[in-house]
């Protein structure tokens, strides 16, 4: 018996998310049923955090124990034989007793992609969030440097609990452009998030990029939590993509 | 009534292709059926060409006449909130009499997807081909060399009709590999292409990559049309990016 750390990639379309619930499609109890394939006697496997419905994932990572007398790298090709097309194991390796992928984090990376287009495009829609008319990167990347560090962000997500703390410490935050400057994508890194924290973060900077929130009401939710237009960017533009040990 | 010249994007994972048929979902059909529904009159829209099963656009152009009392961006709108959300309007534009937007055509670029994974990555799978081990680029960028230019490829593909010309030109081919190594881009351009000779050709150059084809036997193929092995690289990772007039 040996604790597996196995890093997935899924695309988010067609789950309601990661964690499993008594009714819908999910990432973890598809994992849970290959698993059970290959003889895995746990009741659950740990997961380095949740994603909401619609939320992709390049490096979400999960571990579990198993008795599994073949390499890691057959681990992998059995798991990949046996998950449906959306799910996909990026890596395996055998992890140290008491591994835990949530608690033993250092950082997690989130990246939001926008594409700027008047209509939609199929080969853009399943995997960005649409914003038109293009926006000025320079006022998002100005309203990076007011999130980085550390804040109290209640008005930008919630926490697990009531009662526990809503204080979070972003560790950087930046837009980059595509050459062509049709496509924008930001990078977020940070130990832990609020619950809906980035997809909110997108979405006020997108509001200031367009002229509809000024950055200093942004800086004062921030520092006073004062009150900010409520809304999220769309799930399918995130992606979880890389958890840092 | 006037004649509009109309750019679409469609993602063709659930398409049997551009081209109507009597059985099974196309490009066409779906598009046909949201004008009919603006009391479009004729028998079929005219376009810049076909797209086999499971290939995809950015930039496929058709055209058709249509009495439309507004504006080409109203016509726009109205065919995106009429099709599915697998085909998309990018542009609309009246064109003179007489235009045909396969036989105007100068030049059509098509684009082809690769990334290097050992294991499915569900981000990547829909519009790449998956290849493992990663390719030495100078391999296929040297053979990019061999077709450029007017050349007889019958081995590559095949002519509308039998007894039609398998001479074609191609103006230019390039590989690009993103800055972190793990996806290629295949460029082509040419007036006019062979059924399946993009497929055909991204296919020997990626065998010749991993030193399965040698670069001498695809010029030998060129040149005198000898055999070279059959295969064609997934419909999936093409994509019909536009059409120059």
């Amino acid at each position: 018996m040996a604790l597996y750390q196995v890093t997935i990639a899924y695309d988010g379309t067609e789950f309601k998310g990661f964690q499993r619930q008594k009714n819908g499609r999910t990432v973890q109890a598809e994992l849970e049923s290959a698993l059970r394939m290959l003889n895995w006697q746990e009741r659950s496997l740990l997961s380095a955090g949740r994603t909401d419905s619609g939320v992709h994932a390049e490096g979400q990572v999960v571990a579990f124990q198993l008795d599994w007398p073949h390499s890691v790298e057959q681990l992998k090709k059995a798991m990949n034989g046996l998950l449906p097309s959306d799910i996909g194991v990026q890596a395996v390796s055998q992890a140290d007793i008491g591994f835990h992928p949530r608690f033993a984090a250092m950082a997690r990376d989130y990246r939001y992609q926008i594409y700027f287009s008047d209509s939609p495009n199929p080969l853009k829609e399943r995997f960005h969030w649409r914003v038109w008319p293009k926006l000025e990167i320079e006022i998002l990347q100005r309203g990076c440097r007011l999130f980085e560090g550390k804040h109290d962000f209640r008005a930008f997500g919630k926490a697990p609990d009531e009662d526990s703390p809503t204080q979070r410490t972003i560790q950087s935050a930046d837009w980059k452009i595509d050459p062509a400057g049709n496509e924008a994508f930001f990078r977020i890194r940070a130990k832990a998030f609020l619950y809906h924290m980035v997809r909110r973060i997108v979405y006020v900077l997108v509001r200031a990029g367009q002229m509809r929130i000024d950055l200093d009401d942004i800086q004062a939710c921030i520092e006073k939590q004062s009150e900010l237009p409520a809304g999220l960017a769309p799930a399918k533009g995130l992606i979880l993509e890389q958890i840092i040990y």
